[in-house]
């Protein structure tokens, strides 16, 4: 186990005196002794009487002979490094002569990558540092130890305010008193046309507290599917078996969505209490995680969902103005009432008007459209696995292409699925005929057929308005992640670069998934240090405490690199690799192999990569590099590949592989701790979760894929006419990664056809010759 | 979906409407249509204000035309069942226009088997009688209507002591002020000999609205994992691979325990709040919707866990009196101290002194143990996958038997696993050596030598003792539960016949799970009525409102049939099934096999049932019956069953199996919602699931089995000498069932020797003769 630590602040001794002093404990006594007795016991929060707490130090070992409390009573006037953190592991969560033995305390420290003081204890000004130490360290339960000491009431003498200590904000508030609550906040929008604005609901989880005349920020979450999701109604698409042929085209960029000024509703009162309790749970533990340090956490699941007026439009200016106008309600600059209908304001009164957003998928996409709107109250956000531009999820240089695992879905099925307001039968009927027409238009709009980036795709580009962000933001994504793919995230990172505007980057080696859980990371502390430092002021330097660039490696559990940038910069060099001298040819059968062999898409996507598969036949497996050391592969590969097809359209794929009998992590994180990881006190926990190397090795491993239409060599925005036969050069940028390729192990390239798990599935067999002499790869890597 | 019910009352006219009053709802208004409109304004709980609850009924859809606020504008002086459960089907969380059509919401409520009133609603006395039976019809999110409405705040009026609707205990109390606290129970045990009483501790859940005078029932669950297990300590034995031969011999019943008078402990002082807050979590759901209604919940690790004194000993009599000491105590008949060492005293006065037990597994064992001390506290028990003797758990017929998939698992084994004073390093180096010493003496008194019934299984035999019950009890347990095999429950139920105590039985087609949150039966409601009955004294008949026998299909998903007996009593009748006439020969060769192919337990049970398998050479199968109409098996299947074998000692294992391909129950519930079954008010939620078929067909399924050693014809206290060659015939009760075989499908019985999965693995290959025509199976039907 490594806890790998990134969050832990070093102030000087006196600022640790008090701090220590801040949240109740004492740092000088008549002895050393007594120093460590009264400290011990402060810990041992869920006895609340000394005899209590000295039982509690007793069952506590010290030495195989002696337990704390005999050791203490001994009066000791220096504490070893092997007592103290036999001692301090124990409080970690670790178990004495079952995780650890008594000889090898230092030892276990230093696998584990916890901290320790240099020397023994000899003096209280020791004491309290190593003390200090121990309360910013890591624990077994992925909180440090002060956050796993408050679960048990060490920290309940302080409810009700804000404390700071080693700059992250303590778990001081009373979950038990949290106000939920719901409001409508009214929008410029009038996206179901009846002349009204639309009013979007907000459920909000703000801390008891506030009613004491605290004020909260608010971290807020912008979530489709927070009333719901129409799965069954959803109907995804079948794969169409014909590629059409496009006629010579270049598309134009997307019109200003200019919308009418429509009148505000009368404001009759205002008061502060809501009409409407929120019966619904809030959905991140990271979230939860802040409302027991007196973060409010609010949920809007915006335009057309359910108690929300509207209609659905997948990451439309609709939706991103949706997420803004709830901001701006939480930044006092815009009404909100307790009913949809009514005339009565409420404000945000609770709040300090600071937001910062947080979400995953299409919710951390929200965090980064409202970014882009360069709103005022908008202080960070934490994206996580988001989709920076809607045309890198749903299509790829011309073609259509469906997000890994969800073959046929599109941005009208994903409307449908988000709107809620059918769960509302009484409302959705009385707009039943507008959003069937909404439906149609965007049926057609997204435009399956040809696949090209046109002003439907280019309305949904987030990077079109990158400059107008003006908060620092930090995104999460997983190197792995074939749902949203890492483009998103590392084109978003490229376009902030220029700004003065931060941005920080976690990258793991899962797929589409949190981080916040991950036992070798402290994600969580991490999040602590940026949130408050940005939300509630508080002086931490995170900016310069946080890593830029941090890394998880696919080979080494547990282990993360940081770096100043991704894939460019010092340490950063790229390499031409050469595909071969000749042509070679092979014509694509994977249709009808797929439907011979009744596949699935996952079955697919393991099959095409194997050394043996049944979709031999169907592809050219190139073998590139068989590296003498490791090689890590980091930013975007690029492929210039000169071709040529016998048919006027076909579809083209490209899968750089890993080839070689290895055992490799498991897809995602596996179980650790079921609810091991704690949120508060009597509070909500988490599970605990690692990458591991699964059981059984296998014998390949996607790195990174593109595809691209013949016909769109130039853009994705501009389709030209390409006769059977004539050679085109497709500029294939594949997915960027951060990949570590042990030495001993092939990097190959895959050239195929259709993408059964990803394209449309077209039954024509066209032929493809390839002039490797003419094409290459470009390798970015890190020395 | 099928919500089948079987605790709904069915109360007089003038009951319903003063329980209506009750919950504040009205009965009566100026009309039919105000009546309706203040009721479903009622509902809408979540909203607080006239106007938030219209806008809330003008989401929901009376008709596809009319919303309800809209419909009940018209003032319609009668409703029709249509748009009564239009309405009704909305409010227990059904889609209207998704999950049901307008056009068949009553075809829709027969197939999901709510119950409807007979005609249309013409009057206030029949909207109110529709209304009551509405509120106590199961939802789609597990609870009763009136139950999903407290979540929203339906019942938040009533906040503070009990309130008792439909024969059932509502959540009225307010989770948010639950007390958790930590006591220390002195018991009459010294199992760690120092001449002290063992200190038990217990932590305890109790209504914040105790400390206004209420006072609440317990629910308690002994629960040896409580503070944590030793998995990695709890090293299980390798599967020896030498089966011995035994000598002659008989054994002797158990001693009675006799215990040593010990002093008590002196009292200096008494107090009503503990010492120590309960850190800990509590385990089960169920409980945990009890203490959302006012019972406290209770859980205690016994003897020799963290916190506690004394030393495990794997079901003994030690254990028993353990969880018996925490009944007296909540009864007020024992002491119990704010600390482990201290003189405070410390009363359950917040508790009526009416005591549950619940729990699975090792958990329902010990409420088993409990119940047969007859203590007078204890009113019930709901006994979960429990054992009822502990030989037959680790034993069977003379031979070692792991509970399945616990191979190498014994009683030693769960003693080391459960002694979680471990993880307290300073108490556990203190009584090092004495647990050295019980864990010598525990692996030679287990005896897997021989594996007979010696008094060390005599001692841990609960069935010894039934004629002390004095309570009523219920049981559940998995049909499919091959680790606490249905045995344990089957005898218990026969040996508790001839008491004036009652035992209900509720037999599911899972493993080793709870009941409480599969969908198709109200389990948590009939629990609920069974629980306000015997803790609170309600008047509900429940001993006659429950079924007696309550038995899962497994061809018929959600489908619960009733009867009043298992196994006997009408219905039930016996075939002689003959095996054939000639002898038949194997040689048992699987411990090689297994280990050639590298198989694993899980793979053994799966391959020796298979009709084609690696195992094929050392095993008899023997296809019994095809029926040509269904047939359903219930009791206890007995082989007699003739042979010899080559060698002075063998191991015989029989398998009863369902041939032919077939869809068939995944081997348990599957998920139908997360966390959709809510607990209480603000308050956790739980998992739904339901047994459903597998996606694919299987080609077997394993219904019974038993296992026997040559040397143990006579019983299992008994082992003879049997000459090599020598028949002998074994009278084999394979494990009791209920097994529903459909027409065409094969009933096949499978001889074979060692169980790799099971047995231990021995590699003498022993050649075996069955006398088939000497032998028979008596099959128990139900007709």
């Amino acid at each position: 186990m490594r806890l790998n630590q990134f969050a832990r602040l070093n102030p000087d001794h006196a600022t640790q005196i008090a701090e220590l002093n801040t949240i109740g404990l004492p740092t000088e006594k008549a002895s050393l002794a007594e120093l460590a007795h009264a400290t011990y016991q402060a810990f041992e929060a869920q006895a609340l009487t000394a005899s209590a707490k000295d039982e509690a130090l007793a069952e506590r070992a010290a030495t195989t002979k002696l337990d704390v409390a005999a050791f203490l009573a001994g009066n000791p006037t220096s504490i070893s490094r092997e007592v103290f953190y036999t001692i301090g592991l124990q409080y970690l969560g670790f178990e004495a002569g079952i995780d650890f033995q008594y000889d090898q305390v230092l030892e276990f420290c230093k696998q584990t990558r916890l901290p320790m003081v240099a020397g023994d204890i000899t003096s209280q000004a020791e004491f309290n540092a190593a003390i200090y130490l121990l309360l910013n360290t890591r624990s077994k339960h992925l909180v440090t130890l002060i956050d796993l000491l408050a679960t048990k009431g060490f920290l309940q003498h302080l409810s009700g305010n804000f404390v700071i200590f080693n700059g992250k904000t303590l778990p001081t508030f009373d979950t038990h008193k949290v106000i939920r609550e719901r409001v409508w906040i009214e929008s410029d929008l009038d996206s179901d046309a009846d002349g009204q604005r639309d009013m979007l609901e907000a459920t909000i989880f703000r801390p008891g507290e506030t009613a004491d005349g605290v004020k909260s920020p608010a971290l807020f979450t912008a979530n489709p599917y927070f009333h719901g999701t129409n799965d069954v109604t959803a109907v995804t698409h079948v794969p169409e078996p014909e590629l059409a042929v496009k006629p010579a085209r270049k598309q134009a960029s997307a019109e200003p969505v200019v919308r009418p000024d429509l009148p505000q509703r009368e404001v009759t009162g205002e008061v502060t209490t809501a009409a409407a309790y929120g019966d619904e749970d809030g959905i991140y533990s990271l979230n939860d995680y802040f409302l027991a340090r007196g973060f409010a956490t609010v949920y809007s699941a915006g335009v057309g969902t359910r108690g929300s007026d509207g209609l659905r439009g997948t990451g439309n200016q609709d939706e991103t103005d949706s997420a803004v106008a709830v901001i701006e309600w939480l930044g006092g600059t815009r009404r909100a009432f307790t009913t949809r209908t009514g005339t009565t304001e409420i404000k945000a009164w609770w709040c300090n008007h600071n937001v910062a957003m947080t979400g995953k998928s299409y919710l951390g996409t929200l965090a980064i459209a409202a970014a882009t709107s360069g709103t005022p109250a908008l202080k960070t956000a934490i994206s996580e696995s988001a989709i920076s531009s809607w045309y890198d999820y749903y299509r790829e240089n011309g073609l259509v292409v469906a997000p890994g695992g969800f073959q046929g879905e599109d941005a009208d099925v994903l409307a449908v699925d988000t709107y809620s307001r059918l769960k509302a039968a009484g409302d959705a009927n009385k707009v039943a005929d507008k959003w069937q027409a909404r439906l149609a238009e965007l049926g057609a709009d997204q435009d399956r057929e040809f696949g090209d980036y046109t002003p439907f795709w280019d309305a949904r580009n987030y990077r079109n308005n990158v400059a107008n962000i003006k908060c620092d933001i930090i995104s999460e994504h997983g190197l792995n992640d074939w749902n949203v793919k890492p483009k998103n995230v590392i084109e978003f990172h490229k376009a902030m670069a220029p700004l003065s505007a931060h941005h920080k980057l976690y990258l793991h080696q899962g797929q589409h998934v949190y981080l916040n859980n991950v036992l070798s990371l402290d994600y969580t502390d991490q999040m602590n240090l940026w949130l408050s430092n940005k939300l509630l002021g508080v002086d931490n330097d995170a900016l310069n405490q946080l890593p830029d660039v941090t890394i998880q490696d696919n080979v080494e559990p547990e282990t993360w690199t940081t770096s100043a940038d991704f894939g460019t910069g010092a340490g950063i060099s790229t390499q031409d690799v050469p595909l071969g001298t000749d042509k070679q040819t092979f014509t694509d059968h994977s249709t009808a192999e797929f439907k011979a062999h009744n596949d699935t898409s996952d079955g697919f996507e393991f099959n095409i990569i194997q050394p043996e598969s049944i979709y031999g036949d169907s592809r050219i497996v190139l073998p590139l590099l068989k590296p003498e050391q490791d090689l890590v592969i980091e930013g975007t590969p690029h492929l210039s590949l000169t071709l040529s097809v016998d048919a006027p359209s076909a579809i083209t794929s490209v899968r750089l592989i890993d080839l070689g009998e290895a055992k490799r992590f498991t897809p995602n994180a596996g179980l650790v701790e079921a609810a091991g990881y704690p949120l508060g006190y009597d509070f909500k926990s988490a599970n605990i979760l690692e990458f591991k190397n699964a059981p059984k090795p296998t014998q390949a491993k996607l790195i990174s894929l593109a595809h691209a239409n013949t016909q769109n060599p130039i853009s994705p925005a501009e389709s030209i006419v390409t006769a059977p036969g004539t050679e085109v050069t497709l500029e294939l940028d594949l997915q960027p990664t951060h990949y570590h390729l042990p030495a001993g192990r092939t990097l190959a390239l895959i050239i195929h056809g259709a993408d059964q798990a990803q394209t449309i599935r077209p039954t024509r067999e066209v032929t493809y010759t390839l002039n490797l002499g003419a094409s290459k790869l470009t390798l970015p890597e890190r020395n």
